[in-house]
């Protein structure tokens, strides 16, 4: 199996972390369009335009399926990708909904759902959940942890004050879907605010439920390669990757 | 006289308020390349490739003068866009260096700037400063204020911790130049923060300054028209040009 990872820049790593622990592919060809990055703040045309093109950037490879890792696409262009595509297209956003639905078993559970701008308001979440049945739902727009994570700041005051500003008025949740991929590099910070109590949903691990579960993924492939592709500065990229992921 | 200013997305307003309020153009053609924002975290290549395009779009008005409003641009673009235009180009660094250099007398002084991550490590604005006979100069990337100011966080307790994680080994500045355009929109709180005593150079009144003293210009225009385009949502560009314009 050889498959493609798109996300709007370097954030799709966390996503690449947990394929690589779990073994699913042989081949992983990682693209981040990070000349334009990042896609969170942007315009829903604009966001399925740049989605369109990654599908055309990755004909270059004979693919066997394409993950969007960055949950802004899933929200907006997932349907789109599909028509252009010539092998199955899946996201972070369905995979999510599936992780919570398995992780969650009461539906009185309040559930919060954090992520950029443009994902919050896509409801792209709230919708797959209340088909499952929740139904205490809230969301919010944490913009400025992107900035925070690629500045490395990962505690501290900044980030408390940035805690506090966003979640003093929101109801305490028995689950928060941490719905872009930066924000699973702030795990440590949220578990510690919400309690320990609190489960953090995160979309490299919900994908690889989602693969096992709904597409029957068993086989390990030892030794997995990835292979890293950037719309700008491809050797920094390689960097960061060899910082996340020791490879 | 007809204008263009050229800026990475909506910062480049903070310069057009200033060009407004002293009449100078007739006219002026606002290009925001806001499906790419931000700059000032890209690659230098890429920053060219994307301002080299501007001034193509340009083309299709019968322009005087092309204003780079970006800090970003100014500090890696100016060559190549003046290559690529049939009119003058001139940016806010170059203009922002000759404000600096009218306004702090004392070459004793020291001088901090503040940029996004890009302009800093360029060192345009050091360089400049230091033909001018500057030499105790501090530079900090404070690539935070961007998403703050997007998020219309002008005070409170994020803003405060921030000030400290970016200031608190500065030496006290007698000048600081703000080399963003977004960072006008912090003037008081930087103004509190370091003191009434600092002076703070801002790229829209610097631009003017040189305007008036390197190309002497002094004709007044009642009523000047200004356009709006973008390269996504224009209509949101529109919406707050309006909110920050008056227009």
């Amino acid at each position: 199996m050889k498959i493609g990872v798109f996300d709007s820049g370097i954030g799709g790593l966390t996503v690449v972390k947990s394929l690589l622990e779990h073994q699913l592919f042989e081949e992983i060809i990682y693209f981040g369009d990070t000349a334009r990055v990042p896609y969170g703040s942007k315009d829903k045309n604009t966001i399925i335009r740049y989605a369109i093109e990654a599908v055309e950037f990755f004909k270059n490879f004979e693919l066997d399926m394409i993950i969007v890792a960055c949950n802004t696409v899933s929200a907006y262009a997932l349907d789109e990708m599909r028509e252009s595509a010539s092998c199955p297209v899946i996201g972070v956003v369905e995979a999510g909904v599936l992780a919570t639905s398995n992780a969650v078993k009461n539906i009185e559970d309040n559930i919060l759902v954090i992520g950029t701008n443009a994902t919050v308001k896509s409801k792209a979440y709230e919708n797959g959940l209340k088909e499952q049945g929740f139904h205490k739902l809230q969301t919010k727009a944490t913009p400025l942890f992107v900035p925070l994570v690629e500045e490395e700041i990962f505690h501290g005051e900044i980030l408390d004050a940035t805690l506090k500003h966003y979640f003093e008025h929101v109801t305490h949740p028995q689950a928060v879907i941490l719905g872009c991929t930066h924000f699973p590099l702030l795990s440590e910070t949220l578990q510690q605010y919400f309690g320990s109590e609190t489960m953090l949903i995160h979309s490299g691990d919900a994908i690889v439920e989602y693969l096992e579960q709904e597409f029957k993924f068993s086989q390990k492939y030892e030794n997995p390669v990835v292979k890293f592709f950037a719309s700008e500065n491809p050797e920094a990229l390689r960097k960061i990757a060899k910082k996340w992921l020791d490879v």
